[in-house]
């Protein structure tokens, strides 16, 4: 694949998972990094999240689990859950997938991460759904 | 529940996802924290694996995600690999988890875990066929 | 022990140790994750803080120790930095352990440390006393 | 303190702490970087381990609580859990931190700390006794 | 070396390679761990940062490159990217240490730490330059 | 840049740097993920190191820092000290970067990051020389 064609879809995928996010990180490094932001777009978006083997709700859970296991990703954990909500997955699952890391990572990363998803719940107006759910 | 529940209903939940690898650890655990081993039972297996949201190939791909991206939890990923593939998951979809890892916590990571998720599939004759399909 | 048993036992026990800062944690949670809440209480508190072999001092001071030099988790060690004084340990005994840190962890992770003490110390009023002794 | 009363107090301080575990770290840098060997013994055991504030068993709790929750640093938790025993810790208390931080790093890093625990129990005759107590 | 000599040594290495960022650092500790400031100045400053075999922008990218890697430790990054330009690296030289570690620590470490490096460039009115060269 | 480009000169980079060592990891995994060993040669190789701004000396370095100081990657260590050394690095840089580490990821760290040093310098037979000046 050219590096034109990984440019291209990988910003195309990029914008189809994180959207508005994913924009703002892409902007926040033109004035010091371009090419980390065009590595963003080639790599994760134009190489990773172009493979089969995983659909989009896959992929997203698997890295809203990472980034709570790591714990000190806050910034992309949000962009993250706003991607895993955009594609498809459910605020069920992400809330799912928070808890079981505090098995594998501790109750702090887990207590972290939901801190993180609560903050991207309430600024879709996800949370009274929740809460009468609770 | 009861905490005869939980740990009987953890143990069984340990055995179906993990079978021999999992027993492995909890006997390990009996000549010096055989506390510790219960509370594995009772906590992730009796508590965790038990809940409704998330079927159990999602939850071990979670935790295949976490355990390679944290890096220094190589015998438990092996044995959620092992469990990975116990519950249904796909060698491809083991794979594809562990390569999105080295977007989210770098290429040694995703390499350490490639190597882990190679010697289980090697332990259970797996190997031959991911090799045909590369 | 009943699960009703260890909710109501943790709960007890997250009151005495953490006192106001664990309710934060709890109500934190009620609107997005109340079973987090609840794995909370039950395990840490209700089944690890209850455990003999150590008193409740010297389990604090070992997880001042742990969350300094995890290093992303200001929040849990603010929370317990409280916690280990609630429960009698000294400013000058948290300030120790958190010094000693530089060792194992790295200076980084000691002065991050010692910052979040820093305002639960000045937030208790002990940072005069602490100055005089300098 | 002088370069000279730091190195001496230190070489003591490690000798009572770590004794033979010790030496071995110490030697085994003496082809590659006498320095970092000097430096091991001038500042955690020549400043760290001569402060007051904390005594001996508290500060090898507390090691111990932060090397297990790190993950990647199984041959110092080694040396630390024989530190412990030689300084007055009992089995019981090390068992007890190694237990404490599943909660706040999670199960593996857990069970990775108890395994390299049982091979010191091991090694120093002690695991009997710990079973007959289980 | 005498104890004198290498919290002297230290603190004038410390005002050439930080500045006044260093002795924010120093001060913000007086309150509270006044030894965890002069250990500050006397291991990493006295010791280290006096050694031949490295010249002083070769260890701040070394740091740089830690600090970023690790991913917790972001007020110290900005103090050692002031270090860094203190000291003669290049606006350049810091970006591409960062870019690199989305290889070895992942991307969400690289984007954090880039973020760190363009407050302090900003901070500096060194950003206007790095625009024109994108 | 072509995907063609990128890995027939990623693929002469990483020759050129880590040699045999490189192509051992690149074999290894060909039986389970040919495409994450593509995607090393790909990004790493064929963008991040033929980037300007950095010899190889200094990206070499930069990578045993951030290697030393997280931990858990001991393999790919190795891997980067037999490269640093490839690209005229001398040992004693490499000793004064993972000693320096001790100050930014704490003893554990650094004394891990030197035994794996220490095996790929006597691999090289590199160990007497500096054994002498020590």
């Amino acid at each position: 694949m050219s590096a034109y064609t990984r440019y291209t879809e990988g910003l195309a995928k990029l914008e189809e998972i994180d959207g508005e996010a994913g924009r703002k990180v892409i902007d926040s490094l033109q004035a010091i990094a371009p090419d980390l932001a065009r590595y963003v777009i080639e790599f994760p978006f134009g190489d990773i999240y172009q493979r089969p083997g995983l659909d989009l709700p896959q992929r997203e859970l698997a890295t809203v689990a990472a980034l709570t296991a790591l714990g000190h990703c806050q910034p992309q954990l949000a962009v993250h859950i706003h991607g895993a909500l955009n594609v498809g997955c459910t605020p069920e699952q992400i809330v799912e997938v928070i808890i079981q890391m505090s098995v594998y990572a501790g109750f702090p990363a887990a207590l972290n991460g939901m801190a993180t998803a609560k903050a991207v719940f309430a600024e879709r107006g996800l949370l009274p759904d929740l809460k009468s759910d609770a």
